[in-house]
């Protein structure tokens, strides 16, 4: 039995985007002829949320309160749909698009559908990557605002982690009464920011009146404990003694030094206090979305946050979520890190692809991708399938989301149809770019049908009482093709003391490019034997897991010769140009 | 004739106050006490904005947009009222909580009033320095969100100040088609944090990938140009075209290089569009106020923006503005820089002084003060003597707020009755801090007075035509008592350049001690004599001014032994505890 409504057909959203540029036409353009509803009256409608749930930023932003959240505990929880995609190439693949056309459509379909997505980190707006807020009629409003600083909670999160970098320096240049080892200091600074020049620095030089000289260096916000830490935590509690168990260091006797150890746990919660409540806006099509928490699933974990889900859960009956990057990273990480932490477990998962992103996993350089090229897509094929594995390793039976590009062809589309029926999962094409909720209504039935079908129970990769290194070797063998691990030294004694100091039951968080499934981010695809190599790793014992920096993974980005900052500007009526 | 009608006496003022704590209690628990009303009626009420004038900001603040400060522009201006205050002491003197009590006042006397601060830093609210919105019935609300994130603007700042620094090495990175003379950049990074380890550090180490090794050093965010520039802009257009002059250093032809030159100042404007919105909010007793602008007037020139002071004094017939230390720092950049640049002139001034501080003034230790001392009040006496005489050099006849102290005893009260008797200027007792508005009636007529009496035009202290050298020689000779400056060689060849390079015509903006009129904290008051030292100049082009720094004084604070951050959390029910 199907117990989702599908004869409530929406006519708003068609008649909505008669108005709007055609899809072709730049993202931010198409936002801004977008008209937004009110957020407060669009939450009461959509999700029944009364006005005092909601804390207004703005008309069209509200964040959900901590009291409104407690509120929604013992509700009965709906179901969970998982959005990831292949191995990423410069062509795109438009999960982020495809999770608001899917929810887009589940809404048009008449479903109670919430989306759930990370927030974007800003400094990447001014580099090469461009906003993250969807495209074409599949975008959520205010895109400038999202793109940007949003509701502050970045900032928040930037000023919390680096007041714990200050009191640590602070300590030292007091007396050091925690007798701290200088040279053994694991916490870095971090900013919003493609920072290159910050990656290695040296700090308290100029004498005695200036802090104890050491080394240091700033990572992107994306990889800040504090960020996984805001999207991990199941409320204000457990964000404290998170913050509080943050390990910055060891002393000289090598046991470690804590947050809570320096007295930072305390103000550090109190700079997080507003933005651990989760971010409400809309889509183009006025569907209710929860954007929170940090990106970079090749870094991070960067999963949108615990407590934006579950509340999304308990305020509709589908919540579709979005993991970051392939598979591999985002939906392992989703999964073997958030869902083991929070006890959550995706009903559903949509795995996007492109024609072109597989002719480009395929080999084609990106000037050629307008050309067809059906071999090119059977070779990319290859892609595909090793990450519908890695969706069956976890137990999920993706349906794959083939995102419509002009000019694919149909003896491509074709192509991408037989690996599918070969591998038996369901393809569905969905048009969601240029036709917002009605193009995805095909995608939304199939994962409706997924929801009501029967299905066997989701599985995470390792077990807590794994070894560490064993973790990352189940990863690495079981989902990266990998023929083993290589851990260097430093890791494989660093995960021995962090064993013996009581860590070890915490699962793995493993930071690699993004564009193999090897560490090499020059092999693409063609991994076949490859040893994944693991040259340091870290505690995160806030977060509540170990990360493992595998080849030449670097935890602060810089920007390209030509930054995208150099397009970005107001015009003449104040409004925001270049932004996309 | 009155024009400022004084029979509407609010009685709401006093029986709101019936339900709060003590004077003495906490001020957090005051502020919690306290009933705000939702900031939309409030602003329609009193100011007469229409919702849509208005960017909620959670339900009580709310920023004034782009478009209603444009409506304003033609209205009629009001009068402004400039409250200042003696040389700061550990004492304290109250001159945001006289601000905020003064407009209470007016208020309550049925003037149409507002008061326009600047915001608090967060940083400093982790070290010893507590909150600045006020204290006792006399505060601005919602307290804790004023003095943590507020409404993002410093967040803001810090992004656009630290893109425009990436952007800088990125191009030193990729070739410096600038030829930028990496050993003359000037242009440093800025946080919001006390952080004296990062004064002084070294960048881009770590081999060709990671930038361009050199010398770098982060301020606070006070100190920023941005933090100035944001101030001083007029609107959307005169903010870009200042963060594109602003100067970061010099090519090896020793031509300047500005943030313009390397394409930053159209993505800085886009990250300062929101922030340049000025912050509405409301006083315990319901007064309104905009919150808008950098603080810190012995590093910066530490005033309120331009644009919520022009919006203000098209919005009310009287706005009290404070600006920041005592009448040597705070009034005279006021005068100086602000108003010169934005051509504003204060109507009226108020200069604050306790029985506490001139007793401090006067060689009273801090754990004495509690005790009567008519002798040190006298002592102290010559502080406030000179601060008349600083105002009087601008042609402003000050009127001396007394903030009451529980424990003065009415025999120094007298002394300083005296004082001002010999000096022929109004003192006035308030008692705002103890009962709000209505205690602080008697000031708030002795302003109506003074804006009702004639007087002479206000004067700045030197024209723009002066040398720089000129400029802050007649500062610290007119207004600090010293003998002469002392220019050190590479300041005097700074200002050279800077007159040459066209730059002569700017104000300058002395950074100095807030302790002394001298440079030397320790020498307090008793500064006979002196001689400032100038031992280095910075050009601002963008904030338009060069700033002279003076001693020892430092553009990045450290924190102290026991910062206020060790006492700061959240409670069993979520609350901010330990703020002050």
């Amino acid at each position: 039995m199907n117990t989702f409504p599908q004869t409530r057909f929406s006519q708003d959203a068609t008649k909505r985007q008669a108005d709007l540029p055609p899809p072709g036409a730049p993202d931010i353009e198409i936002a801004r002829a977008a008209r937004m509803r009110p957020i407060l009256g669009l939450a009461e409608e959509k999700l029944g949320l009364t006005p005092d749930a909601l804390i207004p930023h703005g008309h069209y932003k509200a964040k959900l309160t901590h009291d409104a959240i407690a509120g929604l505990r013992e509700r009965p929880r709906g179901k969970l749909v998982l959005v990831t995609a292949i191995t990423p190439t410069t062509a795109g693949e438009g999960k982020t698009t495809t999770s608001v056309g899917l929810n887009d459509g589940l809404n048009h379909l008449g479903a109670r559908s919430i989306v759930c997505l990370r927030e974007p980190a800003l400094g990447p707006c001014f580099g090469m990557k461009g906003g993250a807020a969807g495209g074409g009629r599949a975008q959520l409003l205010p895109m400038e605002d999202i793109n940007l600083h949003f509701n502050g909670d970045f900032h928040a999160v930037t000023a919390a982690h680096n007041l714990l970098s200050a009191m640590l320096d602070n300590h030292l240049h007091w007396g050091n009464a925690q007798d701290i080892d200088v040279r053994r200091i694991t916490w870095k600074r971090v900013i919003d920011m493609n920072d290159r020049a910050l990656r290695n620095i040296t700090i308290g030089l100029g004498g005695p009146a200036h802090g104890v000289p050491r080394e240091d260096g700033f990572d992107i916000i994306a990889a800040s404990e504090v960020m996984a830490i805001l999207c991990l935590a199941e409320d204000l509690d457990d964000l404290q003694r998170r913050l509080g168990a943050i390990v910055i260091g060891y002393r000289r006797d090598k046991t470690p030094v804590t947050a809570r150890d320096i007295g930072a746990d305390g103000s550090m919660a109190v700079l997080l206090r507003d933005a651990l409540q989760p971010n409400l806006v809309q889509s183009i099509e006025h569907a209710p979305a929860f954007v929170h928490g940090g990106p970079f699933g090749n870094i991070a974990h960067g999963c949108s946050s615990v407590i934006a889900t579950k509340a999304a859960l308990a305020l509709a009956d589908i919540v579709v979520t979005e993991a970051g990057f392939g598979a591999d990273l985002g939906a392992e990480k989703f999964l073997d890190i958030k869902c083991r932490q929070a006890d959550l477990r995706p009903d559903a998962a949509v795995l996007v692809c492109t024609v072109r992103a597989l002719k480009a996993q395929g080999g084609v350089a990106k000037a050629d991708l307008g050309r067809e090229n059906v071999e090119a897509v059977r070779r990319g094929g290859d892609n595909l399938r090793q990450h519908i594995r890695i969706l069956r390793a976890f137990g999920l039976a993706p349906i794959i989301g083939l995102n419509d590009f002009t000019g694919d062809s149909d003896t491509e589309r074709a192509a991408i149809e037989n690996i599918c029926a070969e591998e038996g999962v369901r393809l569905v094409l969905a048009r969601h770019w240029a036709e917002g909720g009605t193009g995805a209504a095909d995608l939304a039935q199939a994962v409706l049908d997924a929801l009501d079908a029967p299905r066997e129970p989701v599985r995470l990769i390792y077990p807590d009482d794994a070894p560490l290194g064993e973790k990352i070797r189940a990863v690495a063998t079981g989902l990266y093709q990998a023929s083993d691990i290589a851990l260097s030294d430093m890791a494989a004694r660093k995960l021995g003391e962090y064993e013996a100091l009581g860590f070890g039951h915490l699962p793995v968080c493993i930071a690699k490019t993004q564009y193999s499934f090897s560490a090499d981010a020059a092999r693409g695809s063609d991994v076949a034997g490859h040893v994944l190599p693991v040259r340091d790793v870290k505690l995160s014992a806030g977060a509540g897991y170990v990360v493992a920096l595998c080849g030449e993974i670097m935890t602060m980005p810089g920007l390209p010769r030509q930054p995208a900052a150099l397009g970005i500007g107001l015009d003449r009526d104040g409004e925001i140009v270049g932004l996309s």
